[in-house]
């Protein structure tokens, strides 16, 4: 089993209102000098490898069905068994 | 300024329907031995450095409001500028 993680983000010149209304919410909690885009994250499990083939069958997914390449970017990346050193896990 | 993303996934025991939906779509689409589980990701531009301090106060900010913590897990973790090298930008 591999586990790829696709990242979903609106384009920077979209409009992104979610991350327009979780700043101001930010703000008003008393979080400061934060601002915040919001979109989506995807975690595949694949039967198999993550071979060459399998990841360019992954993107082809993403563009496909996990994002809306006209207003979306997306990243693939194979996700290393343990969370990378600076992650902090709650 | 500095980057740092939040990703938000729904705990493993949860039962997760956006997941179930996209891994059913994918293998109606002909995308086969992939199973999907969905969450959020957020990127958080902050104001001057990230300081221990200010990533206290980010993991706070995520249990107040971009987590739900009884049915959600979140990372929080401080982006290099450059995306990582495997990640394949589309």
């Amino acid at each position: 089993m591999a586990r790829v993680v696709v990242d979903v983000m609106p384009k920077p010149e979209i409009l992104d209102p979610q991350g327009k209304a979780v700043t101001g919410a930010l703000g008003r909690l008393g979080f400061s000098g934060i601002s915040v885009r919001q979109g989506k994250r995807f975690e595949l499990e694949l039967e198999g490898e993550a071979t060459p083939e399998r990841l360019a069958e992954v993107e082809k997914a993403a563009e496909t069905l996990l994002a809306n390449t006209v207003i979306e970017t997306f990243t693939v990346r194979v996700e290393a068994d343990e969370p990378a050193a600076a992650e902090v896990k709650a």
